[in-house]
């Protein structure tokens, strides 16, 4: 008997609140021990979290020193010929899920199935082809389920797993007609043993999803970050934050993203014509900057992305909010901004959101902090009365 | 007399060094008053810096109640018919500027004449002109310095102006050789006065610097946000830290970008070339995804990427360095974030970057706090000891 590490998970589902509140009051019906193939930076904290929960957890992966590295930080222990598991976690690379998934329907017939890959219509198509050859049956099929947790991709290998890397990240269950509650519940309850929040979508919604809030964003990173490669030391001495941000998921892993971007094109290339329709038309617009009607098509262009943005939630699942920002100037030392910090704390406001603000060649940081409109003005007195440079 | 405010000021030039520590240590040189032609938000933001540093401030725009509320705040006294400027900043639109600056240099024949607009040769180009079409000397020109402070874009109007908002921020000097020493010497001044750090370029390196490291950054996130007009609600629940960063600067004034753009258009055009290549042959690329070398083609993409990511400088004007980052696990109250940050100051570490990742419908968050990676060890240990989730 385990209990859940983090109480304060909760389940989202826009479909079925009243299904979903029913899930959330049930024991967990974890199906043990479970076997996490591929000891990747997601099936190795997936295992530390399992574990941390007090699961019993079985790795394997195709590279022993992975697995060996994923058993030396505790993930679980390797698995052997003997082991049956009752929960099998396909964390394998994405071009490699489709069949880890059908090998381990055929080798374990009692084991619930699911995968974590983050593209979820090309292994339906892919089991869906196995079952019409006869590899599995429809009955083997269901009790395979796709899910998909949003966290991580930033950093990889398991030396970089982290057990509580999934809380509070959404983690997409993407059940069928014909999948079992059963099936449903073991998944939900790995999500919900590793902290994060549960969201139910079909698989196609959810490719369709990830195709605009992840995978383009994904895209125009790399190719604004690409541009750079000619840039001149000189002004990148310039950057701000503003570059820094737009371009910092050009970091990832390219490997990765080569079997996403293959694996999803089909909801990805409507996404990038209408990127393409645009960038042609602002091409043509500056190529007569000042003729009739210009600056009014640079205009759309620009409201168009301010509407876009507006429309991205806040923090916490609320609806998009403009927080007031306060923003302090505080020395670059350990000490400083602790005692910022300290003086909002005692001030009673919760900071929402923080970011510190800095450019090159200057030892001086401002400390940008979010904070609900109507604390902004108490917040700015009690900082100002303290000698604080508020700005 | 006056002293400048902020003490730790650091000139920046990379072509003589030599020169600019020479500088650093002269008397400023700014000639009083000082007249802001424009109080929207750098206006208003120059004329309280520079009352705080002690100078006599003058302030005319064409908005009297614009006017009015800059002088409200404290950003100087309004501009009379007597008044003889021995400085002029101009700090109005971009569209405007080049008339502004030639109006200065007729009606104030003593005065230095400098202008903070995102975009420098446009300008230069209108001078030309004025000195062609016998509106100004060529002697009158050389009063005039053009000039580039890189902060503040995202909010706009006197009212949310402040006097540290150049604090930090680099604030580019664009001097010919016609232009005079005491010249330079009354914008270095001004730059210095607000803590800003200066650099020096040509204006037509500047115009191709800004093209690449913020013209076509807002040109990426506003085409990246624009689609998100059409996203369901329910995919934007997904949306991680990835999406917010990448768009963040697509919330920017559109008609302030469509000055910028048009002015720039010279710049950013091969810019847009570059990216609609690779936009096309990613489009021609995911068309066939498992053709024959279409992987291999996205790699390329994506290690391009990459490489262009990683030539970002990182804070202070260091190299672009990998901070080694520290993860903390914290409760969503106002003590929680300082007391986690109390623990880092007494491990005697610094903060290089902090960011808070959170998501929807979550209320516990992870503080991600960057350290010099010899740093890492001792913090992990430091926090643990204390009871802290690291991860």
């Amino acid at each position: 008997m385990t209990t859940p590490r983090f109480s304060r998970t909760e389940i989202v589902d826009t479909a079925s609140l009243a299904a979903a509140t029913e899930t959330v009051s049930k024991k967990h019906t974890i199906r043990q021990p479970v076997l996490i193939v591929g000891t990747g930076l997601l099936g190795t904290s997936i295992g530390l979290g399992l574990r941390a929960a007090g699961v019993e957890v079985l790795l394997t992966d195709p590279s022993p020193s992975a697995q060996a590295v994923a058993e030396d930080i505790g993930a679980g222990r390797s698995l052997t010929a003997d082991h049956q598991p009752g929960t099998v976690i396909v964390a394998a690379p994405p071009d490699v899920t489709g069949d880890e998934i059908i090998n381990a329907l055929q080798r374990w017939p009692e084991a619930v199935v699911l995968d974590i890959a983050s593209v979820k219509t090309a292994i339906a198509n892919h089991l869906a082809e196995a079952i019409s050859d006869g590899r599995i049956t429809s009955q083997d099929a269901q009790r395979y389920i796709g899910t998909h947790p949003m966290a991580g991709r930033e950093r990889s290998g398991p030396v970089a797993a982290r057990g509580e890397l999934f809380t509070a990240a959404p983690w997409v269950l993407c059940k069928t007609p014909a999948t079992p509650q059963y099936v449903i519940d073991v998944a939900s309850d790995v999500a919900r043993l590793l902290g994060a929040t549960i969201y139910h979508m079909s698989a196609e919604e959810h490719d369709a999803a990830v195709a605009q809030i992840s995978h383009l964003p994904q895209i125009a990173a790399s190719l604004l970050a690409s541009r750079l490669q000619d840039t001149s030391a000189q002004a990148l001495q310039l950057a701000g934050n503003g570059l820094r941000d737009t371009t910092r998921i050009a970091a990832s892993d390219a490997s990765l993203w080569v079997q996403i971007l293959t694996a999803n094109a089909d909801q990805i290339l409507p996404e990038l014509y209408g990127m393409k329709a645009d960038l042609d038309r602002l091409i043509n617009t500056l190529n007569a900057p000042y003729a009739t009607g210009s600056r009014l098509d640079v205009a759309q262009l620009m409201d168009e992305g301010n509407r876009g943005q507006a429309r991205i939630p806040g923090k916490h699942g609320g609806p998009a909010q403009s927080f007031a920002l306060v923003t302090v100037l505080i020395d670059d030392t350990p000490g400083a901004m602790v005692s910022a910090l300290q003086a909002v704390a005692e001030a009673g406001v919760n900071v929402e959101d923080l970011r510190m603000e800095h450019s090159s060649g200057y030892q001086v940081g401002m400390l940008e902090i979010s904070v609900v409109p109507g604390h902004k003005k108490h917040l700015v007195a009690s900082l100002t009365a303290l000698g604080w440079k508020v700005l």
